[in-house]
Parts: structure tokens; C-alpha cells; sequence
């Protein structure tokens, strides 16, 4: 495809990024209160392509609620010789109790527990508006974590 | 203190917070564009409590120059039960030339390289508004990552 000759030869494509983010069990979900973009990290797991988050309630938990966030998950070696990060932009709304009930039972992610049923998290999808990632490659240069792949 | 008694049994002091901070390389720069709160992972070092970033030029680095950002670093095992996040707020500057090249030479990091002298990185000072962060006990709720310590 035209579009792919066009992506940097370390981008990852949307099906990557998924695959990527499907292996974590914790993530960093990104929420813009009183104006500063607040990161907090969040148990996650993989409903398809829904994110559903694990959340206590709090002030990150409701600034979140039908809000723009982010949710970014990465993995990097700490000689930043290897690793990938994967930003996925969307909205966030919360599971009601039923829903709760299912996701709980079924929701796999890639730690071997399921969420034990009858737990009082909140539990939050994250509708996805894009996914973008981009891994870090073997040999790169020092400074190769260039914070400019968001697009 | 009557605030330390008030304090969360989890909760870092801002001592405790740059000291970890202190232990890592990589970090997670926040900064808000087109309304989303993008986390891009940023390699860093500390000069005194002062972050610097090492970041190429685009996207993020322009939105992020004299915005109000947040800096997120932690340290997650991945059973949950240990690890703590810590999150510094505050406004990006960059780095003059000169300035660039003092630092080079000056910055100590936890990784036992300092920058190259010369190397073409913008590096950005992030002059803190405030910083906070929590630890995770051993033996903690299996969500104990509730994302409500922001404040």
C-alpha cells in the first residue's frame, strides 16, 4: 500500500500495536485535569480491541468519564537498546454493573488471573479513536526515543 | 507533621519521589495536543530536581515548549505487587545552545553515560510545579493502582 511505503520503517502498524498492547497487564492512562495532561498507571486488559480498565474511584477516575484520554503501554529495555510504546487515543465510559458482571468472566488478558467476579473496581472501556506505535530498533541512535510519532 | 498524618500510608514525599525518579532513564513526557493528553517516552536525566529531556524536534517537542506538561517515571513489576509511579508537573523550556552543551558535560544520570558533547539532541528543561507519587505495598488490593492520587 502507498500509505505503508510512506511509514517510517520503525512505525507499527495497528494490528502490531494491539498484538503489543495485548502482552502488558499495566498501562498509563492519560487524562487532561486542570490543564496538565496527569499520567497514572491503571490495570488493563484486552476485550478485543477494547481496553477495559480497572479503576478505584477518585479524581483521575472521573475527570476520565466521557472525557479525550489517552492510554499508553510500553516496553523498554532499560539500555534503550530495545522496546515499543503504543499510544492509543479515545473516550472512556464507564461499565455499568451487569456489563461489569460479564466482563469480569470473560475478559482475558495477559496475565493468567481473570478478574475475580464481585469485585468492586470500576471497570471503564476505552473506546478507541487511533491507535499509533512506533519500537525502538537494535543499534539505533542514543537518542532515538524522538518524541515526534505522534500524528 | 499534622500533614504527614494525613497522608496516605502509600504516599511518596517529594523527597522520595525524585530520589526514584532519580533511578531510571526513561520517562513518559504528557503534553496536551489537539485536546488529548499524548504520553510519548523520552529519554532524560536529572540536574539537581531539575528534569531534563532529550527529545528530537517535532510534534510533541513544539507543543510541549512553554505548555504546562507532566513528566510520569515508574518502576511496575509486573505481578502488581511492587512498584511505585511518581508524576512531576510543569512547564517545559528549552535549552540554549550553550547552556546545551554545559549541561552535556554536567548532567548525571542513573545511566553511567553522560551525553555525548555536540550530539544535535534538543534537550528541554522541565522546571517543576509540583510532584507526587505513590508506592505500591506488597500485599496490596489487587487493584491497588487506583488511579485517584492525583491531587
Amino acid at each position: 500500500m502507498a500509505e505503508q511505503d510512506q511509514r517510517r520503517i520503525d512505525e507499527l502498524s495497528a494490528e502490531e500495536c494491539w498484538a503489543l498492547v495485548a502482552t502488558q497487564v499495566v498501562g498509563r492512562l492519560g487524562v487532561v485535569i486542570d490543564g496538565y495532561p496527569v499520567i497514572v498507571p491503571v490495570n488493563f486488559a484486552m476485550d478485543d480491541e477494547i481496553v477495559v480498565l480497572r479503576m478505584g474511584a477518585g479524581t483521575v477516575s472521573s475527570a476520565a468519564d466521557r472525557a479525550n484520554v489517552t492510554f499508553q503501554v510500553d516496553s523498554i529495555d532499560r539500555d534503550r537498546r530495545t522496546g515499543w510504546s503504543v499510544l492509543v487515543r479515545g473516550l472512556v465510559e464507564e461499565v455499568g454493573a451487569d456489563h461489569g458482571a460479564a466482563l469480569a468472566s470473560t475478559t482475558s488478558g495477559s496475565a493468567a488471573q481473570p478478574w475475580a467476579p464481585g469485585e468492586r473496581a470500576h471497570l471503564k472501556r476505552l473506546i478507541p479513536h487511533g491507535v499509533s506505535g512506533r519500537q525502538l530498533l537494535p543499534g539505533g541512535l542514543p537518542d532515538v526515543w524522538e518524541a515526534d510519532w505522534y500524528r
